[in-house]
């Protein structure tokens, strides 16, 4: 079948983790982009008073939606109407209607390698064509403007992503900006995955929608609003798309998470608690920066935001698989191996998320530098 | 574009009774399949725990899979592993899991004609192939084994629902153990909508696990568990396809609601609460169906289950969109549109939900039958 796809090998890094861990060994999760400090304060209280006043039908919040279209003006200068914001069931959903609401079936779409794995299974699963473009240090493992010019013949969509997972690494707005003209020039639809907005170490992340009104916007709540299980995303879609991305996700999806949008409007004016853990990932972050290269992890993709180290260990392996399960096993600390976001060299990778405390992140190099010392020695 | 897809029509209806209300007009909303009466005491409760101790990252509960497992053991004397069932944030992402999952692309998927909207839709945006059966009185407007015996060529994948949306009719145990036969000889994938299970007025539904082990099944939390807004729903998949639809779930959705799992495992034990919700149901239906005839709606489909009315409104209209708008600016009573379940005969007909409490329903009469006696007079 055309279509098949593979599951995560994270979620194998991660199952085995938590049977360690069921067996009292002392596990540290940096294998997924999870916060672990869960909702703000004033989420959760808000959630508690509507549990005991709402029945919660199908529904979704207009209050919401003009929350999130004053954010964008008030963060990125950006107009935009509410009625052009979707809510989803999580950021997932939302990447599939702007490829669903965006493309013509059967279109190409672009995207780099590395990249979230879920870009291209989901193409697929919608029976679009994925284009992957090998992207190296040189281009901060993202797409150039020169690269899309270069395709030939163009493709009728990409996909972009800054912060990247699994890197980190931010599109300069500049660079952003000649995407978005190479893209207007050559008629290509830009979506953009900005779920790591707001968790950013020195540059702030540029959103495609300063550049192209035509752009497809996926974000969610998990990320920055440390609301990963209350599922809850958005699409900004263009003005000509909207109603036909609605069409869509009344079908495929209908309502988002009732509960969840009314927490995640108390959660947009908690900006204070959530800066709190953007801190403490940049205080982890530079752990990490100063302990890796210790351990002979010279190799790292710039970390401009999200809560990523992308480290290369070609020196050591070519099984990034068996890398991490070994690590795991003998270290309990689990991370991801680089396969799942690049089938092609991620064999001589692996990724390190730093969404947990900095007391876990300290223990993790205290387990980790003896353990790499031991492999090069 | 060959996926373009409509809307539902009755959320243009749902949105001016919105405004009527607004307005201050005595809306009753019986437009869509929806109760009002929100989820089980236990499971608010337990979702208040759960507010103040978990974080809540990507998760997926197995005491929740394993119980849904047993509660197919206890109801339908079927057994499955719970590794089958996969949770989704309702029952429309469980549908589309089981389309990619179960069928090839392209494949052909043969449908009852009227039916919820969304199938065909969904197996548009998947690249499948839609084939729409007119089924009538005779058949309970349901697909039946004769039917699927005289398709040529077959059809890969059928849906069957039952009780089914928009008539409320039951399959028969017997014609659904006999389209089981036939899809066995032919090759046919069922996939089985069993999101109305538990609201049955008469014959219980039978679930096509009991005939097929190959089947998918799709059923969710919104209906008899009265828990909409949480969007929590499930697959049972086959044995041989249960990987490959987490993969799919895991690239296109993630992990559902975390708080909707932690709840509905508690709402799975609130059974007289929810058999409570049933009665009134069986009230309102009755209260309906003495009533409608007086109105001149006389040609109903019969309403074994869920929580609809399917009425012939080919006397009075051949326009049912119009008709259900007129009715709820005259009324304030609002209701679906046939059209949204049948694009070829749905203009003479319309659905109503009694979803409602029975004052609402009594009182949806009281203007009603004026309202009709005028139009016939």
């Amino acid at each position: 079948m055309t279509t098949r796809i593979e599951p995560f090998k994270a979620i194998a890094i991660s199952e085995l983790a938590h049977r360690l861990k069921a067996d009292g060994k002392p596990v540290i999760h940096m294998e997924f982009g999870q916060p672990s400090t869960g909702a703000p304060q004033a989420a959760i209280d808000t959630a508690h008073a509507v549990l005991d006043s709402d029945a919660m039908g199908y529904w979704e919040s207009a209050r919401l939606r003009e929350r999130i279209a004053r954010h964008y003006h008030e963060r990125y200068g950006v107009e935009i109407a509410p009625d052009r914001v979707l809510l989803t069931a999580g950021a997932s959903p939302a990447l599939l209607l702007s490829m669903l609401a965006g493309l013509e079936p059967g279109a190409r779409i672009a995207m780099a390698r590395p990249g979230y794995v879920a870009y291209r299974n989901t193409v697929r699963a919608v029976h679009l064509e994925a284009v992957e473009i090998d992207c190296g240090p040189e281009t901060r493992f993202q797409l150039s403007a020169q690269m899309i010019a270069d395709m030939d013949p163009a493709p009728a969509g990409i996909v972009i992503a800054s912060p990247a997972n699994p890197t980190g690494t931010i599109l300069p707005p500049d660079e952003m900006e000649a995407i978005a003209a190479i893209c207007r020039d050559r008629g290509i639809r830009i979506i953009s995955d900005e779920i790591y907005h707001g968790l950013s170490y020195g540059m702030p992340a540029a959103s495609a929608l300063q550049f192209d009104e035509t752009a497809f916007i996926v974000n969610s709540f998990s990320k920055y609003y440390s609301m990963v299980g209350w599922r809850l995303g958005w699409v900004i879609a263009p003005a000509d798309r909207a109603d036909l991305a609605r069409a869509y996700r009344g079908n495929l999806f209908l309502t988002p998470p009732s509960l969840s949008q009314h927490a995640a409007l108390a959660a947009m004016d908690c900006r204070a608690e959530l800066d709190a853990h953007v801190e403490t990932y940049r205080a982890n972050r530079a752990v990490l920066l100063e302990a890796l290269p210790r351990m002979g992890l010279t190799s790292i993709a710039p970390p401009d935001g999200a809560f990523y180290i992308w480290a290369d260990i070609g020196h050591l392996t070519d099984n990034s698989m068996a890398f991490c399960e070994r690590l795991l096993r003998e270290t309990f600390v689990a991370t991801a191996p680089g396969v799942d976001f690049d089938p092609v060299n991620g064999h001589r990778f692996m990724r390190i998320s730093f969404a947990v405390s900095t007391p876990q992140v300290k223990e993790a190099i205290q387990r980790l530098e003896p353990w790499f010392g031991a492999l090069t020695r």
